[in-house]
């Protein structure tokens, strides 16, 4: 395939699945190659998703700002989307880059949609009213082995609690084991539902056997670009 | 009508209509017949709005921030809304209580779907995804004859520019008299869509004669609460 206009490829995966990881793994080496990615994260990558991030962390620690509804975080998820669509993603694309993206619309159908039980409909629906038409070209789901991944959020989690006292979690590690089986399902889902955007990678592999995968995945997407 | 729960009254206009003063004037006459209205502004009105209040008023004079993109406003207005819908509007209704509210959904779809023509159908889906079935009750809507309205908003913005050299505008009062129209279209557009739900009050008259009609419909909505 050679792109006629820059490549949108999205990380997605649970919580602890290394996406955030691989996203620089193969930044790096698309740069080793003479490739310079936009990278991104969502929520933030703008001043404005950076701002709206740091609402959605301060609501698990600050008692006036209190918990955010599900259906305002949901609202927040997809401010921090459009904006970051408008002010990086649409023009990296149109000068013809490599936009790297840490999260986008599947993980607020695994989260919000199925994690939090809002809903798919609902998601598609803010994705549809919000950013339009725009598909990753390609999306890597880093998708383990759901007990092996339990196991290991639980450890880590425990070893947060020795460290922190309980205060430092991540707002979504500490929703228990039915929440993330529900997100698991909900990515395996998207996966098998749009078979030619999104590739699974689902084993337990190492950094490198993985990244190794992933590397060989983007380049026969990106040939343009990447020489072998 | 004998509310079997709270009422839920929202205040809709251009600016400059004199919504904020009605609602506290509205407020005041109530608590003097024993009611104790609860009071809402959107955006705002809850700890989670006011942080999303200050960044659409900061991203008017924050180069870092910058501007905020037609879409993402849009969903800030509305995780703002159901924000306080979770907080305030439901706690009370279920209360049996009266909620007062300064600007709801026909204020994003006035602004947000008519001024900034992102659509009106754009706007009632984000309502439907992220605010379920929750309409107002009753809705006053201020709307002043338009050419007066935009010659007082001109006197206004000079005088703004005079006094504080074009840095203090509301955001919304610099967009020129195309876009005052199309709001003030929109709103009659809506008015014309639900008559049962919405009431117009289309003079320029006086403060006390406009607080004296909201008084005069108030009151045959709430006769349950309010002694004539």
């Amino acid at each position: 395939m050679i792109p006629v206009r820059g490549t949108f490829i999205t990380f997605e995966g649970p919580d602890g699945s290394g996406k955030t990881t691989q996203v620089r793994v193969l930044a790096q080496w698309l740069r080793e190659r003479g490739v310079q990615p936009v990278l991104l994260r969502q929520p933030g990558g703008t001043p404005l998703g950076e701002r709206i991030r740091s609402i959605l962390l301060d609501s698990r620690s600050d008692l006036e700002l209190g918990p955010v509804a599900p259906m305002a975080e949901l609202a927040l998820m997809f401010a921090d989307r459009a904006q970051s669509i408008q002010q990086v993603v649409l023009p990296a694309l149109e000068r013809g880059e490599i936009v790297l993206c840490d999260r986008y619309t599947d993980s607020s159908e695994a989260y919000q949609g199925a994690g939090r039980s809002l809903g798919s409909e609902r998601v598609l629906a803010l994705h549809q009213a919000l950013c339009g038409d725009l598909q990753p070209d390609l999306t890597i789901l880093l998708l383990p082995d759901v007990e092996q991944a339990l196991e290991r959020a639980r450890r880590r989690n425990e070893r947060f609690r020795r460290q922190h006292g309980g205060k430092d979690e991540n707002r979504f590690e500490v929703e228990g084991d039915a929440f993330f089986r529900r997100v698991h399902a909900a990515y395996a889902a998207i996966a098998a539902r749009e078979p030619q955007r999104v590739v699974t990678i689902s084993g337990n592999g190492s950094i490198e056997t993985i990244a190794h995968s992933i590397r060989e995945i983007v380049q026969a997407r990106i040939a343009a670009f990447v020489p072998a």
